[in-house]
């Protein structure tokens, strides 16, 4: 049996609750495919804020970066809402981003029949929806040069810079076009290439780059994506797009397929990958044992698929996750008359009962 | 009975045909209180780079600032996709908003009980929105220093500045402030401030503008606010953010209406203001008689109320769209069987009538 190192953060408010949920599944499901997992409880966010003065402390750094990948819960919440600035909860992300090269952020939106009827938009219109939005991650006006205040003409002002190079967007397109051969093939790259600059050097660089792999991809400017997202969410296969646009664009599609707990999310680059359900912490029910774990569980899915190359055990955690769904059990956010209502821990024991 | 100049754009596609029907409304509707209307007609976009080789002409120029307001109908297409950038349709609008000093771009957005049926939102959640978004127009990375192309440690690549000073924040977020007083009285401002020094820097002038004018702001972050916009635009009262944040969401918000054939838009400054609807030039269906002519015709209020000081006419427009659309005529965008389909022209004579 080989050994992987996984580097856990529960972070903040329902974080320790989803995550512990996620370990049980991960271990088990690498554990088949014959890899024995190590684990590294870490402190970010709040809770190293408490604890430590800072949102990401040297050891979780250090843990994270020699660990195979990384599982992270959430952070955040009102309790530091009034920290100074620099060493606010969110810093601890952007520092992971940053430290562990995560240039890719993937988010994949799937809408099943059984769960249109969360979304807001008319089932007809959302069911089937199949979306990969690849976020640039450690670029564009995320880590620019910047300017919290200067005087000019008499005037102050701030700024910030976005900025992308070529081997910037020449690496995320050609992730985003080798992820869509394993799909529907097509790839929507976004820009305001009416607009930026920065877009322009983007849009020649992704056709150029999609012309090299074969792949069939269009462009679109953000403000009609943001439509597009809403009025035809089918329409899309693999959206790669920056950081502040891909922020943006994969929030809209993922309340789009209205079950936000549901949804997970990898970040990778060369090194350890990091992976974490899209919602935050939810300090209002942290504790009660009633989180959805799933977004979680799948984000532990992708973990196995990217860091530790173990497809058979990933697909089989979303299959048992679906199963589950079919079935009708939901954590109190997705319950309904009709549905039965589950725990945290409940949800966690139905997938590994699947498994 | 004073006189008011107006400029009037066709543009491209159904540019003509939309603003054909809303200048006799706009006519008819200031005549009545005892405004006499004098049209000039200016070439912008594709038909102006067919015609004189640029976008927007120098007459154009001239004629737009000596007018009392510009009504502009849609400026782009096809076939001036591949014109050379410093030339494109596209740079008409940029141009005018520059040299209009159009700083505030105002885009209501209202989903009545009989529209919501339009909306890819289900009605429960979509009807009863009645929303202002009032965009930054002529600052942000839309005009901020940008470098299209240099080298640096042997990569090429492009950058583009968003800069915002406090006059500018101040300016718009007042402008909002004022619009919130004549409506439920909340400002959500929306901004990036756990990334972007400008952002930081467009809260705190946010925070004191509000103060001052006594209005209740909120903050919210811009990817919260594309969730917020499909999972309750209801909860929204007046969004006041950037130049590009503002782009996003009100196009966002556009179609989260449904009927993007009936959105009117205002762009406002100091001098005459432009009044245009928020669709596109629709070369596909230009010529046939049959675009909806109701966001030209409602714009063609809203210049009434912002630029002719004539609120009482641009109310009665408004509510003669409304009867005519609650009677059950629609142009072909929106027709439904059970409704009757009217033509672009018919529309506007229906219109008239009520009037
Ligand atoms: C917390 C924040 C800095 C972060 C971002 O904007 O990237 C978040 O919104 C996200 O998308 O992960
Ligand atoms: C045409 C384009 C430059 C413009 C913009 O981005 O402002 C358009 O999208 C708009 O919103 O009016």
């Amino acid at each position: 049996m080989s050994s992987k190192k996984i580097a856990i953060i529960p972070g903040d408010g329902i974080g320790p609750e989803v995550t512990a949920a996620a370990r049980e599944i991960l271990t088990l499901a690498a554990r088949k495919a014959g890899l024995d997992l190590e684990y590294a409880t870490c402190l970010a966010g709040g809770a190293a804020i408490d604890a430590t003065g800072v949102p990401l402390p040297d050891d979780t750094l250090a843990a994270a970066k020699t660990a195979d990948a990384v599982l992270l819960g959430a952070v955040g919440g009102p309790k530091w809402d009034t920290v100074a600035p620099d060493i606010r909860p969110e810093k601890a992300i952007l520092g992971l981003r940053k430290a562990l090269g995560l240039y890719a952020n993937l988010r994949p939106v799937k809408v099943s029949a059984a769960l249109a009827a969360y979304s807001p938009l008319k089932p007809e219109i959302v069911t089937g929806t199949d979306i990969l939005i690849v976020r640039e991650l450690t670029g564009g006006i995320y880590f620019g040069p910047k300017c919290e205040s200067e005087t000019a003409d008499g005037v102050e002002r701030a700024w910030d810079t976005e900025i992308y190079s070529v081997p910037e967007v020449a690496r995320i397109v050609r992730m985003a076009c080798k992820a869509a051969k394993g799909r529907r093939g097509r790839v929507t790259s976004v820009d305001k290439a009416n607009v930026l600059a920065s877009s322009r050097l983007w849009r020649r660089v992704a056709s150029a780059i999609a012309q090299e792999e074969g792949t069939e991809l269009s462009h679109m400017y953000v403000d009609n994506c943001a439509m597009q997202l809403v009025l035809g969410p089918k329409t899309f296969d693999v959206i790669v797009t920056g950081n502040l646009f891909g922020d943006i664009l994969s929030d809209e599609a993922a309340v789009v397929a209205g079950s936000i707990g549901l949804l997970p999310s990898a970040s990778i680059g060369d090194g350890p990958g990091l992976y974490e359900p899209i919602h935050g912490s939810a300090p209002d029910i942290a504790g009660q044992g009633i989180a959805n774990p799933v977004g979680t569980i799948l984000s532990a899915a992708m973990l196995l698929r990217h860091s530790l190359r173990a497809e058979a055990p990933a697909a089989a955690v979303e299959q048992a996750v679906d199963a589950v769904l079919a079935e009708g059990y939901r954590t109190a956010d997705l319950y309904r008359p009709g549905l039965t209502k589950v725990s945290t821990e409940e949800m966690g024991k139905l997938i590994i009962k699947q498994l």
